[in-house]
């Protein structure tokens, strides 16, 4: 029998702990979302934390810029922000326009309340196996592990795929458990052998339904982060359909592994949770400081 | 037939190289070298990088305070070097007193002149694949496996350590090279049946002689980052002889595997390259401003 690992369960669940720990704060605990123009993604995303923020008792702030905005007017509010005793933590919602310099930008968010954990001082907290913001879906993925008790220390977790945003952060938080880990990658010719030897696979490479039945074995653990849109199209007419697929082809891995992640339903919920765990985490610090 | 992977000889070879690029510069290359106290070990060291800055032509400052400095006298040096456009370069000889806080003042230093690589900035840059200060040993193992043509790209990798100073570090830099990583450490169980799926094996364990000949197999390359301080003592005599040793038992070992790194004259001699390479780098960079 293969176990679903249902982020939308672990996530109401969790969200129902974090619900009472928030009602217990002193203040009231309050993210701000800083957006630039008006890309509908982004609404949708945005949109879906407001949601959740209501649902556990949080505040957002969203302040929203226009797409010509200057770099200093949007460093200047993150200034602001930072100095805000009653906000929390600050995000930027991502992407931005390609005329700003995200990098420069993110900088500019104090590290206690880069609940996304984006700045060089949490990724070095990360790296030093410290306190500090761990990235939503490397978090997250760790959340869901955890609720469903899969052993993680000492375990052999191969991840496919290297990005700064998901492949090392959640390569790192493994190490960090006391992992053996495993980064592969598309230059990684050999990776079929590698994904078979895993206790635990992780694949984070964007790369629709690429992991096969012939990538996995039985007893197996696997986490699909992918999120692709799969277009049916039908010879000259309009696209029929949108599906959202994973990395994984879910029909031929399920059956054969001990517990797998759906997409959608899976790693997905568990990252605006992460988000808000660390939005308390960032309370508790600038509480105790 | 094994061949010695040896660090003299490679790095009396790129010194040559780096030497004639230095007598090519407009300025002199000049490294400020921070050291608090006086510990025989790190005047050891420091006198180390003073011969080799020497031999290819650079400046060494060397400031030190006595061991009750504060760290606010640190922190001030530190940004009177980073503001002083003679100096391309600036390291704080560790260890520090554990009075003082090492990464606090570490953050202190410009990230382009921090040659040893240990700022959030360049840990971020390394993780981003970017152009950076990567920490000296790890650049030196490359340079040592570069310089013998050893292939890295789809390679694979096992580094069994996962220290901020080397594990890490020499783990991403193998992983922005397209090999395949694998880290192990102490809660390994399987390290044995790890470290024989390398294809290079990087060992930083700080565990003397410790990798025997049954981790490994034929074709492999082995890099012994340990070192270690062997005591041969005699019943209740006093200590015989010190030797130095890395964490790889090399008599046993080298017949095996195709080549290896020994220690000491591997990996070590190295380093202070490393280091002089990424004072030229922040030489270029600060220039090219």
């Amino acid at each position: 029998m293969t176990i679903l690992l249902d982020g939308k369960i672990v996530r109401d669940s969790v969200a129902g702990e974090l619900k009472n720990k928030i009602l217990g704060l002193e203040k009231k605990l309050k993210l701000a979302i800083l957006q630039v123009g008006n890309k509908e993604e982004s609404n949708k995303y945005i949109e879906q934390k407001k949601l959740f923020a209501e649902k556990i008792g949080a505040e957002v702030i969203h302040v929203r810029f226009s797409e010509d905005v200057s770099q200093e007017k949007i460093c200047a509010e993150i200034q602001k922000l930072n100095g805000d005793a009653s906000v929390h933590g600050i995000i930027v919602q991502l992407p931005l326009p390609e005329t700003l310099d995200k990098n420069l930008i993110i900088q500019n968010i104090d590290p206690i309340k880069d609940v996304d954990g984006l700045t060089s001082a949490n990724t070095k907290l990360l790296w030093k196996n410290e306190k500090g913001h761990v990235p939503a879906t490397a978090r997250g993925i760790l959340t869901l592990l955890d609720y469903y008790k899969i052993e993680i220390k000492g375990k052999k977790v191969v991840v496919v795929g290297r990005s700064q945003l998901v492949g090392k952060p959640v390569a790192l938080s493994f190490l960090n458990r006391d992992a053996i880990v495993i980064v592969c990658h598309r230059g990684t010719s050999s990776i079929m052998s590698e994904t078979k030897q895993a206790d635990i696979l992780v694949v984070a490479a964007g790369n629709p339904e690429f992991i096969t039945k012939d990538f996995v074995r039985e007893g197996q653990v696997v986490v699909d982060v992918g999120i692709n849109v799969k277009k049916s199209e039908h010879q000259s007419e309009e696209i029929l359909h949108k599906k959202v697929v994973g990395d994984v082809n879910f029909a031929e891995v399920s059956p054969i592994v001990s517990a797998i992640s759906p997409v959608p339903g899976g790693v997905g919920p568990m990252t605006v949770l992460s988000l808000f765990q660390n939005l308390l985490d960032a309370y508790i610090m600038i509480e105790e400081k």
